[in-house]
């Protein structure tokens, strides 16, 4: 086999620098702030106290230029997105209600005065929103829709030359909003836009919640607060609703779509649902956040698990020696392949960002949407594995990962809610087998599954048919009877792919039938999309990790990369063992060294886990876990 | 296909009758009672109001005749071991605080004093024990010692006609002791027994640890607070270590070793490690109450996602009306297939139950071993599905699922430590493989890995070996030709038991290679281990799924079991699909159609989720949470 020796020992910095990547600098800076005595994390604090500690945690943040990386330079701004979203990224290392109550202030309400605003917006309050003089909410989300927005029902209707934001009933309360507890003095509030008597479907509006000063809720604006959660505590997540309140025309958030003064509604997209999609399309940034953030939380959950295993000690050895717990397979097998993918993941990430900074504006709309479904995809497939390897790394501590001393509770509470929030994972899934099967030129976050099984009533779908051919699985279950075809990164790719193939080409054909009856069409065959989605994602994931192989120079970090990225590899085709069987591209000894392969791995890879964390560089005083003293 | 038809409606108080079984008027005590308002959830209390709660609930619990049911009718207990476990499984409904708290001071505290103490404590302490007037803690765990606990360095050492107990350095620190930071009075110390100067292995001593006026601890005694943790808050866990602290000879609980007044030792048992083994196994209640309030919590969990489930709507159907989410095939997969492994794991701790009480303490030793070997399985079983299937529920109920309110983040919390307390659930899987490989002939909880590898170095394991056979699999893959085959119990249970054959056999003949390298062999075949013990309890799950239905007398209630039955045994097929296709058991095509049999059973069985949760009868305070209000 052509593989080059893991030298005995790696040093993590070579491959801090690969992690790295391409905002390394920022990186750093990040680290070097975060080191901070103030950045400490939450443990034991009561809600009123962390709430606080966040609040000025933020404005120890708005001390440096990094809130302001993701704002356009003309004010104020560093017109740097992919570094904006890297520092939210790296802010997931610390307590997450930090990152979270970051991301809303910066990335989802700045964000959308930003996006969705025009100069008259910006002009007047982004240096304010980078500032911190104005902290502000992301209201969209209400208590009856969540991830089919599209059809809220908060109203605002143009009457006398402004706007009334009404809440027509407990269904339309603007609901789990982040900052509107206790911090927001304005929300971004989204709402069918009425005029003319005509609704011209959801926009979003600039509603002052409270008084500046007093921070009382002003008239017209009822607010409770959500109460305690699983975890973010530190978060002020509220319910709004309005009763008839009037803002000025020149409230509403102005890009996409505008009301002159007599009433005339305009817009430069013709399609009320195109309108707003393409809105939401702007607003990217907070699932590329709370992917890379998950990544993050993951990996300190990891580093805590793996130094504990390296100290942890259970059951006497031949010779008497207690053994290391982290040198049994089982442990390793629990550890190393969700370390594994963390990595794959983090260069998955890594690629999307830069994508995300690169493309321009004027950049053909299935690109957009490409990118678009490329971080749905990656926000629900990383936030999946943060809970189940933060659940499995906790699992691996025993008693002492339960104790919230040692970390890993926190990290558990607070990173659970991103399987479901900034869209539903399931929800994320079929929006990029929907991109998959349309090549994305349909509208694109229309999620219904209505609108997916009509398409395929109404259309041939001849460009994703018959891209799989049958002379591509032999091939491929020729070469995995060498072994060494398993260690093989273009055989690796190509199996992958041809999963991808095929399964994108099932759930084609069974759409085909959808004229007769959409919805049950669409139904019965909703565990294939789901399927077809998570495998494109993998695919990319995969193909993320060979490239950032490809661009590391140092050879001993690059020896040991393609032995983790392997690991991804193998342990992920063990995942889908029955898939690979059941569709003739592994026969069944074959199906077997595949697990053997994956134990070798974890074996080889075991002495190298420690420097595999600690190239995180995760601050220490966010591993300083009492159960790590030893 | 001979299967009846189940009818449109199901009466869910059927179901109940077969769920409550052989201690039905029991359960229906406990439900009364905690139905009582005094039982409701802790839901925002802080850490010592908290606690202060559960002992008040102890108390309204020790005021009926329950808590005495696992104790000795001579010493006002009620001899009846089963009715003892039932009701803490039912306390599992409610704060599992109380479960725990509760478990602590009568299932291992009074477990311990009642079953490895004699008359002369039983005397002093039973009745105190039973009516709270004496608090105590069950100190096992050591710092440095959890699972392997037969190495715990705690020291009781013989010294003029009384014993020592020492903790010789922090690594001996008693850890995670429930009812030590605020209440517990005295505990059962389990040390290493010292007498002429020669060690005779664990033995456990009744210490006093606090002034009973005061609560101060008493001198030698050091205690601290385990802090927060994940969930479990009710509970005051701490840590206690031993200054050279003296107690009476008679402080030895000494139904299995004694120390007379000139220092002899004498047991019944002559081997230190039997002993042990033989003392831990007495403790079995334990692990079996664990698994049933598991269960309980899980219930709880399933209930609220599907009234949830039931209740919320996201997209709009052709017709107009939005679609509840409950009919979406993806939501039904998250929910119904782990709602039928929860029917066929209360089924198997049910016979469990049954069994443990009826088991004569003259029976066989092997007999002992195969139920503490069940109950270890079971446990860990049921304690990862309820980790899985809680987290499945919250994810399901979306950001209503992740506030506190809603009460699936405080099952999720105070369940997470369930897999690793009352043994690690790996380990535990590990000795269920031991017992299988070795007919439960063996000194059965001696856990590390070279007591297993020894012993097959050592011996023939002819006994398990040629078990399976080539016919039987061609059998199987033959009748599966047809789908129904997949709806007849045979089919299902034969294919079970076949697959337990073939991984049993597979793990002997892997360690057969022992004698070379113990560790290096056991660690290499510790996946293969671990999937014995896992597929055995499995079939043993669905064995007693199939008995249940037996007694079903209700043709109704029946029907729908048996579809129950078979989702959880197809959907357990499905998980582990890579195995019966790698081991020629079912073609590629069978492979598939079991999935569609899944999805076929998730839609029949839709209609009747409500009635299957609701047939658990959980108390409604329990199930109060706002999202359902509608």
């Amino acid at each position: 086999m052509d593989v080059p020796e893991v030298p005995s020992k790696v040093d993590p910095d070579a491959l801090t620098a690969v992690l790295d990547g391409r905002w390394a600098e920022l990186r750093r800076g990040v680290r070097a702030q975060m080191a901070e005595a103030q950045f400490r994390d939450p443990v034991d604090l009561g809600v009123e106290a962390h709430r606080a500690q966040v609040l000025d945690q933020l404005r120890a943040l708005a001390g440096t230029d990094r809130p302001g990386l993701g704002f356009d330079p003309a004010y104020g701004g560093g017109g740097d997105v992919g570094g904006s979203v890297t520092s939210f990224e790296m802010l997931g290392y610390g307590d997450l209600s930090l990152m979270v109550k970051a991301g809303v202030q910066w990335g989802l309400f700045g964000g959308a005065v930003q996006l969705l605003g025009t100069a008259r917006h910006h002009e007047r309050y982004l240096r304010a929103i980078m500032d911190l003089d104005l902290l502000g909410c992301f209201a969209m989300t209400e208590h009856g829709h969540g991830s089919d927005v599209q059809h809220l029902r908060t109203t605002a209707t143009f009457v006398d030359g402004g706007f009334v934001v009404h809440t027509p009933d407990a269904v339309a309360k603007k609901e789990y909003i982040g900052n509107a507890a206790r911090d927001g003095r304005m929300a971004v509030v989204f709402a069918q836009l009425v005029t003319g008597g005509e609704s011209r479907g959801v926009h979003a509006f600039l509603v002052p919640i409270r008084d500046d000063d007093s921070g009382a809720p002003l008239p017209g604006v009822s607010i409770e607060d959500c109460g305690p959660k699983a975890g973010l505590n530190g978060v002020d997540n509220g319910r709004l609703s309005f009763d008839n309140v009037r803002v000025p025309r020149e409230a509403l958030l102005n890009r996409f779509g505008d009301v002159a003064e007599d009433g005339t509604y305009s817009s430069p997209i013709e399609s009320d649902s195109r309108r707003f999609f393409t809105m939401l399309g702007t607003l990217i940034r907070g699932r590329v956040s709370v992917a890379g953030s998950a990544g993050s939380a993951t990996k300190r959950a990891l580093a805590l698990a793996i130094r504990y295993g390296e100290l942890r000690r259970q059951f006497a050895k031949p010779d008497g020696d207690e053994v290391v717990v982290l040198d049994y397979l089982a442990h390793q097998r629990k550890l190393l392949p969700a370390l594994a993918k963390t990595y794959a993941l983090h260069f998955a990430q890594e690629e999307l960002v830069s994508k995300l900074h690169d493309i321009d504006s004027s950049a053909p709309e299935e690109e957009q949407r490409e990118l678009e479904s490329r971080a749905a995809g990656l926000k629900a497939l990383a936030t999946w594995h943060a809970t189940a390897a933060i659940q499995t790394a906790r699992e691996a501590c025993g008693g002492a990962g339960y104790l919230s001393e040692n970390l890993l509770p926190g990290l558990k509470a607070d990173t659970d809610v991103f399987t479901t929030f900034e869209g539903d994972n399931t929800v994320l899934l079929q929006l990029v087998a929907k991109g998959l099967l349309t090549s994305y030129k349909q509208d694109f976050e229309d999620l219904s599954p209505l609108a997916t099984a009509r398409f395929f009533a109404e259309q041939v779908v001849s460009a994703v048919l018959e891209r799989t051919s049958a002379r591509k699985a032999v091939e491929l279950l020729t070469e995995a009877s060498d072994t060494d075809a398993f260690f093989r990164r273009d055989w690796q790719l190509r199996l992958f792919e041809d999963r991808e193939d095929h399964v994108v080409e099932g759930v084609a054909k069974r759409l085909r039938k959808a004229a007769s009856d959409p919805f049950g069409v669409f139904n019965s065959a909703q565990d294939h999309v789901l399927r077809a989605g998570r495998v494109h994602v993998e695919r990319l994931v995969l193909e993320a990790f060979a490239s950032a192989i490809e661009r590391c120079a140092d050879p001993d970090a690059r020896a040991l990369l393609e032995r983790v990225c392997d690991l991804y590899a193998l342990s992920a085709i063990e995942e889908d063992l029955a898939w690979f069987l059941g569709h003739g591209r592994l026969t069944a000894s074959r199906a077997k060294a595949v697990t053997s392969a994956v134990n070798r791995l974890c074996s080889e890879l075991r002495p190298h886990a420690r420097t595999l964390v600690d190239a995180f560089a995760i601050p220490e005083q966010f591993l300083a876990a009492p159960m790590l003293r030893s």
